[in-house]
C-alpha cells in the first residue's frame, strides 16, 4: 500500500525459532485517514494484504513464486479487531506471520503495534492456494518438500477467529449498487477491501460520530467483476454488531461480514 | 499519501534561484494500481495533494501555519495530463512548485518524472486561501511581508491549463449516487479526488481496455457532505473528451470536469 514497505530500511524479517515473521513500519499520512482523523479501513486493509504479499515474497512463497507454479493465493477469511485506529502522524508497525496449515487452508496472523509498544489491534486471515487451471484449492499439508510447514510460527493473537455468519436475505436489499472501474484490483476483480468500504458505507455518519468500528469479520465466497450488480443485505444482530451479505446476480453470495461498533 | 514522502531521505526541497520547489520520490506499490496494472488516479491524485501539503509545510505556509491565522487552502482547479501512468514497481518523483500568484489565487505546478528521466506527465493546480470565519478568499498579492511572492519559481509545464467547461444538465443525470462515510476526507467533505473516481466510474471497462485516460481537468465549485445526493451529468464532446458535471441538491454545481481518453 505504501512505499515505505519496500523502501524503509526498518521493514524486515525476524526469526522466531526457526521460522520467520515480517515487520513493516508505517506512519499515518494525511489523506489516508477517514473523517475522524484516524487511518481509514481502506488503507489498513490494503496494508494488511500488502504485508502478506511482502512477507510471502521474502520467504519465497509470494505471488511471483506461486505464479511460476500456476498457483495463486486467495483470501478466504479476514478478521480485524482493534483497540483503536492510529491517528494522523502516529507510527505503527504491522507484524505478520503464518501460524497454521490445515488441509487446504493456511492462517496468517497480524499484530498492529504502536512505537510506544501499545497494541492498536490484531488480525486473523485465512488463505487458500488455488491452482489457476483447475480452480481447485491445493492440499497444503501434502505439498512436496514439506510445503510451507517450516514457516509456521506458534504465536496466537488475542482475538476471536472467524465464526459463522448467517442472515436472512429474502427481503429487500438495504442497497443495490454496481461494481465500476475504480472498484477493481489488478486481477480485474472487485478489490477485497473495497467490499469492506461498501459495507461500512451502509451506516450513517451519526453512528461513526458516536463510536468507532471495533471489529470487522469478512468471509469471501466469490469474486465479482466490473458491471456486476451487487445487492447488500444487512441485519442488526444487537450489541453493536451488524451482519452484512453482498450478493451478485443469481443470488450468489460474494461476501458475508459481521461489523461491530463499540 | 504514502509514508515515503516523510520517511524517504530523498524527499527534499531544492533551490531554483531564490525560491524552493519540492521533490518527492515514490514507487508504484502493489494494491495502488488499477486493473490495468498502472498507478490508480486515486493514488496519484491524493499524492499530488499530499505533495502540495508537504511542500507548503516545508516552506512555512502549510496547513498548520495557515490554521494559526484562521486560513485554509482550498483547491479550485486541477489539471493532470499524462504521457503514461507508471506501472507496478516503477519509481517516479513528483516535483511541485508555486509558479504564480494573482489576486485571490495561486498556481501550483507539478512534474511527474521517472528515474530514467522520462516525463510521465504534468499537473497544474489553482488554490485559494479562504478565511475560516468569513469564508471569503484572501487577496494573495496584498498579504503582509510580500505574502508568498518569494516562493515563486518561474517554470511552466507543457500542458494546457484549465479551460471553461460547459455542458447541458437539463436532461436526466447519467447517474445519481449518494455520498457516504468512505467518501469523506478529514474535513468531513467528500474527498476532492473521490469525485474523479466517481466520474471515471461513468465509463465502461471496454473503454479502459482500449485506451487510457490521458488528461483530467477538474473545476471545484462547492463542497458536498455525507448523505448528499449527487447527480452526475455527462456529454461526449468528441475527440475522446467527455464533459462531466456533478450537482448536489438544488442543482448546485459541486464539480465540473473534462476527461480525455486517448
Amino acid at each position: 500500500m505504501t512505499d515505505q514497505c519496500l523502501s524503509n530500511p526498518s521493514a524486515h524479517l525476524y526469526l522466531k525459532g526457526d521460522a520467520r515473521g515480517g515487520a513493516f513500519p508505517f506512519v499515518v499520512e494525511p489523506f489516508s485517514e477517514d473523517y475522524t482523523g484516524r487511518l481509514s479501513w481502506r488503507f489498513l486493509g490494503n496494508q494488511l494484504l500488502r504485508c502478506a504479499s511482502l512477507h510471502a515474497g521474502m520467504c519465497g512463497f509470494g505471488y511471483d513464486d506461486m505464479q511460476e507454479a500456476h498457483h495463486v493465493w486467495v483470501l478466504s477469511r479476514l478478521v480485524v479487531e482493534l483497540e483503536e485506529m492510529p491517528r494522523t502522524n502516529e507510527a505503527y508497525t504491522i507484524e505478520t506471520w503464518v501460524s497454521r496449515i490445515y488441509r487446504q487452508f493456511t492462517d496468517r496472523l497480524y499484530a498492529i503495534t504502536g512505537n510506544d509498544g501499545r497494541a492498536y489491534g490484531f488480525a486473523h486471515s485465512t488463505w487458500a492456494l488455488i491452482d489457476v487451471q483447475s480452480r481447485q484449492p491445493m492440499e497444503l499439508s501434502t505439498l512436496p518438500d514439506d510445503g510451507f510447514v517450516r514457516f509456521l510460527i506458534d504465536r496466537d493473537v488475542p482475538i476471536k477467529g472467524a465464526g459463522r455468519i448467517r442472515l436472512k436475505t429474502d427481503g429487500e436489499p438495504a442497497r443495490t449498487l454496481q461494481a465500476y472501474y475504480s472498484d477493481l484490483d489488478i486481477n480485474g476483480h472487485v478489490n477485497s477491501i473495497r467490499y469492506i468500504e461498501m459495507m461500512l458505507d451502509l451506516f450513517p455518519k451519526s453512528l461513526y460520530d458516536a463510536t468507532p468500528v471495533r471489529r470487522i469479520e469478512v468471509a469471501y465466497s466469490a469474486e465479482s467483476y466490473c458491471g456486476d450488480v451487487l445487492k447488500i443485505y444487512t441485519t442488526d444482530a444487537g450489541n453493536g454488531t451488524h451482519l452484512v451479505e453482498i450478493q451478485k446476480e443469481g443470488g450468489v453470495t460474494v461476501v458475508k461480514a459481521a461489523i461491530t461498533f463499540g
